[in-house]
């Protein structure tokens, strides 16, 4: 199979890709992109490739005329998930798989480390040098939250969703998922669209948005929702920015509806230097790192390595999301 | 039964205490601490008390004839944790416990938090805005580190360890404790003194001191025992400051042995505005609030209450520590 990769890796990466793939052709794209997540730039060679690594621009699938099998490599799929693109590659039987295992113990670790540092009120900690006693002390020890009989609402309740649950199950809270299919899998209870007001207005204090990005998600979080919140509650997103309306999103943190907001993912990305989210003292930003970890790149090419394998030998891939 | 209570609580507090201690009467400190973790002051009333409630000074012990049971506020008790206090208390048959309940779980996500914030590099990614792609960025992500598969060590092993052990199960690292006595009950697997040093330069990635301060445990860790560790290991404490020889530490942090320090407690605290570990960018600092939060108050004093009826009723008291 001749197989076009859109990233550049590092050498060490290539050549764990190289092994992995001994009998296949490996085209690495002219113009390769630096980031899994940006899309890829057209090179003539896509066009006889059997298998895309990357991130393909959907307007590239009608000239890849020997495309069999699309691998994403990030876990959000939103520049595919449309019913468009859906039907191309359900016609000329094209697989598709993205790597959602490869990054959803990172997310998740990344949700949970918010979520606790919320509690602890790090921010505040960390720069806080007074004695035992003291005024201060006391407010900041009593600005820590339990989390015990605390309810956490997951919006999107993929891989990650999954192993967030996990993590989240020695603190005995009360761990809620609201999907828009309730699959019967799930570790935890789901919730309908019919009970989602009444049970974010009256129990859920930790709101985590994993929710992919498409038209249907867009703006999903808006000032109507922020409107229904339990006051007091807590926003984390780790999912797609644009599913958020960040005014109402300020909003609802200046009126301290919400207590504090934590982002991994914003709309640009990174926000405008005079984007207010930055300077609001209860919002907590890190630029879209949550899937990253050291061995990423190794964990990529493994999960790679090991559906061409699959692919190759006809078998089910992991991760196959069309 | 008279009941000599050190601290000043809000009256809600007080209420509950006097609701929970119906029938006994309720002697408050005229020279009241500010903080569970301050030594009480002398007051005439503690001669006739039957039962201390906070941190008697130990040389009070010889005055107050009439005491049968000290209720510590905390859950360290350095004060008491040592061979005559043990003999005077033995001898004239006064029960003592303390708070470690009240304080465990907190305690345990505090230490979770820094695991996690560490494993995330939230200080850097917090303070981090950079698009995707950036080399920045690359490096932000590449700092992260999988916890799956890494090895932490709990120095002391009592309710908060045991705790922390729990809150650590899925995340699939390979847990271990030190403590002075292993009894068998332990959740984890016991190291031996024997066994430290190689673990310790072999294995372990997470150094996690919650050991008691006593004279067997002041600078427990020190040059010798930072020099054993694994380059690159993260240290966190959560104990007490006065077991770690700060010098040690600062130097094992410069010379990058250490990858980072995270500590709730430290010796003086505050430390000097002039000490280096402020200023030490790998060394992150809360001024002992693990143990806080806004439940605090109210969990100490259903836990006294408890304790006060089951001694009433001459049941076993919780948390009883002579």
């Amino acid at each position: 199979m001749r197989i076009f990769i859109d990233t550049s890796f590092p050498s060490d990466a290539m050549k764990l890709l190289q092994d992995g793939t001994t009998g296949h052709e490996l085209i690495v794209s002219n113009a390769p992109s630096s980031s899994v997540l940006d899309v890829a730039k057209w090179d003539d060679r896509i066009v006889n490739a059997h298998v895309f690594f990357g991130q393909i621009d959907p307007v590239f699938i009608e000239r890849a005329k020997d495309l069999k099998w699309i691998h994403v490599s990030s876990s959000g799929i939103t520049r595919y998930d449309n019913k468009a693109f859906r039907e191309i590659v359900t016609k000329r039987n094209i697989a598709v798989s993205n790597s959602a295992s490869v990054y959803k113990e990172q997310c998740a670790v990344h949700a949970l480390s918010f979520i606790v540092a919320q509690a602890r009120n790090l921010p505040d900690a960390l720069k806080t040098r007074t004695a035992c006693g003291t005024r201060q002390w006391h407010e900041l020890r009593a600005s820590c939250t339990p989390l015990q009989n605390q309810t956490v609402l997951l919006f999107g309740f993929g891989a990650i969703g999954t192993r967030l649950a996990e993590l989240l199950k020695p603190f005995q809270m009360n761990v809620l998922a609201y999907r828009r299919k309730a699959r019967g899998t799930e570790n935890v209870p789901v919730i309908s669209s019919g009970q989602l007001e009444s049970i974010l207005s009256m129990q859920v204090d930790h709101i985590v948005n994993i929710l992919p990005y498409s038209a249907e998600t867009h703006h999903f979080f808006n000032a109507r929702f922020f409107s229904q919140v339990k006051p007091g509650a807590v926003f984390y997103n780790i999912g797609r920015g644009a599913t958020v309306d960040q005014d109402a999103l300020l909003n609802a943190l200046q009126s301290r509806r919400l207590k504090a907001a934590w982002l991994d993912v914003t709309d640009p990305e990174p926000l405008g230097v005079d984007n207010p989210l930055l300077s609001e003292p209860h919002c907590f930003i890190t630029p879209h790192v949550a899937g990253g970890d050291s061995d990423e790149v190794v964990k990529l090419i493994r999960h790679f390595n090991e559906n061409c394998a699959r692919f190759t030998k006809n078998e089910e891939l992991i991760d196959r999301v069309m």
